[in-house]
């Protein structure tokens, strides 16, 4: 089943220990939607300025992901530059250039309504809720936020959250967002916010996703259901822009291909997520996802397999 | 088959978010021998002062560990104060008064010596190597260490290393001790220093075992065999203290319990490692182990299973 993805499309120039790399075609929703497009068909909500030409389109394309909702504005693309010279987990901003993304008026195309799953990738709260509700036949939600929501903008971002299924958000944000001293109450709190199932991305540990509302008998101090998934232990991390993105779009990618949810489905879907994220990271931008086969994706989800399983 | 540790006993006061305990009975080797009391029979080679009582050896004894390796000095027992206020990750030192363990000279019971498995919990790299060529029938030996002795006593560290099997130390050990960006690549340089195995504790996210010397086709940037466990998300950590070592404790025990080392011995190991580390923090110093049962570990291993596996 289709997926349609509300986000930012960017040009991206980046420095990491591994080198230096000007305008990427980056941002959450090319992220996104080339992680998802291996799995089910993907459609974009996005804007983009005069210097998204040809070349840029053609990435999109040759993933046979629909662009009917990226705008094309005057002026430029969303550009961000960022340097992980520091730390390889967190990213300095050393510029920010919203352009066309300062006016961004999400329009949905009437050929996206029948999708029956969406992500609101990391944008003002207001706009998520707009797509959100301007598509009321969404049956799987997700949201992404980040810290400048959550610490300016908390009011919308709570309406936000009372519309979703899965909250995908790092640990810092996580803490922000419900105060609480561990993941495990924090995804307490979340459920009480809205969102059935909360994924906290770790970063370099990979991620950890917790299932309401059960409290299963003799869970001892696990509050909810809990299923971990770890990050490949790369040799070298090239460019860590877009992990989350590409395993979020693993992650729903994956679920819109099932005919049914399942709790199975979900630790599966945990799984193709740090798969996309591990790929992502290898080259900078969107480079290594452009690249990506099937045949890989299917060999290094054995390799997680083989890093986690007993027997 | 017995395992042998040699390292300290000491008395810790801590404070964590979760309270304060004066004086809990600690040191690594009290937490290592207590994990691994639960898989195997366990030796000692430690020193405590005259502070050390009945209640203290009581404990040992409820959990027929053998103590005739622990000397005892005039003076006070090894005494650490440490608080975790600031960051349940790491402890800031508040107070550590080495007393009797300043004059340490392990000496080693015959009994001991036909111990197969020995574990040099983190103590001078000059008595680790003292012990461990004092016990050259121990088939698999293990080892600790910390940013000290890495920093300011290297060359006797790296002639401990040449006599390790496993080295199991955090990741900023990990990275201090091999300038590598990256814990896969700091893997393939510790087995040039000794150790087959490297265990890296990653403290709330578990830990990660990399396996020499095998690369196998098709890695893809994993120079070598990884494992990952990862830590259980409980709701609260009362003292982090000691995970580590009860981790090494329940590693090593489960090994020392199984008739043959294959690569699936390692796998359940590191398991059973995460499920000892999970255990101890739920209570301060060594509350927890003391109090544990075996079913108990055999239930919270099936919640580690539920956690990491798809099907």
């Amino acid at each position: 089943m289709a997926i349609t993805v509300v986000g930012s499309v960017a040009f991206d120039t980046v420095e990491t220990p591994a080198g230096r790399k000007e305008r990427c075609l980056a941002g959450a929703a090319t992220y996104f939607s080339l992680s998802a497009s291996f799995f089910t068909d993907v459609r974009v909500i996005a804007v983009v300025g005069e210097d998204f030409g040809h070349a840029e389109q053609a990435v999109f394309d040759a993933h046979k992901i629909d662009t009917a909702g990226i705008q094309h504005a005057p002026g430029k693309t969303f550009f961000w530059q960022g340097s992980y010279l520091e730390n390889l987990n967190e990213a300095k901003t050393l510029q920010t250039d919203l352009n066309v993304f300062a006016g961004f008026e999400p329009t949905i195309p009437s050929s996206y309504n029948d999708s029956q799953f969406l992500f609101l990738a990391n944008i003002d709260p207001v706009l998520q809720r707009r797509v959100r509700e301007a598509m009321p036949h969404a049956k799987l939600i997700g949201g992404d936020t980040m810290n400048y929501w959550i610490k300016d903008h908390k009011l919308a971002l709570l309406e936000v959250l009372k519309g979703l299924d899965v909250l995908l958000i790092n640990d810092t944000e996580t803490r922000m967002l419900t105060g609480a001293r561990s993941i495990a109450l924090a995804a307490g709190k979340i459920f009480e916010l809205g969102p059935k199932i909360l994924v906290v991305k770790h970063g370099e540990y990979g991620a950890t996703a917790f299932f309401a509302p059960q409290k299963p008998e003799g869970s001892e101090g696990i509050a909810h259901r809990a299923f971990h998934v770890p990050a490949l232990p790369l040799e070298e991390v090239v460019d860590p822009t877009g992990a989350g993105d590409s395993f979020a779009g693993g992650f729903f990618g994956y679920l819109a291909s099932q005919k049914e949810l399942t709790p199975k489905s979900f630790r599966y879907a945990m799984f193709y997520g740090s798969v996309m994220g591990s790929f992502v990271v290898e080259r900078f931008g969107t480079e290594r996802l452009q690249q990506l086969t099937r045949k890989e994706i299917d060999h290094r989800f054995q390799l997680f397999r083989e890093l986690t399983h007993l027997d």
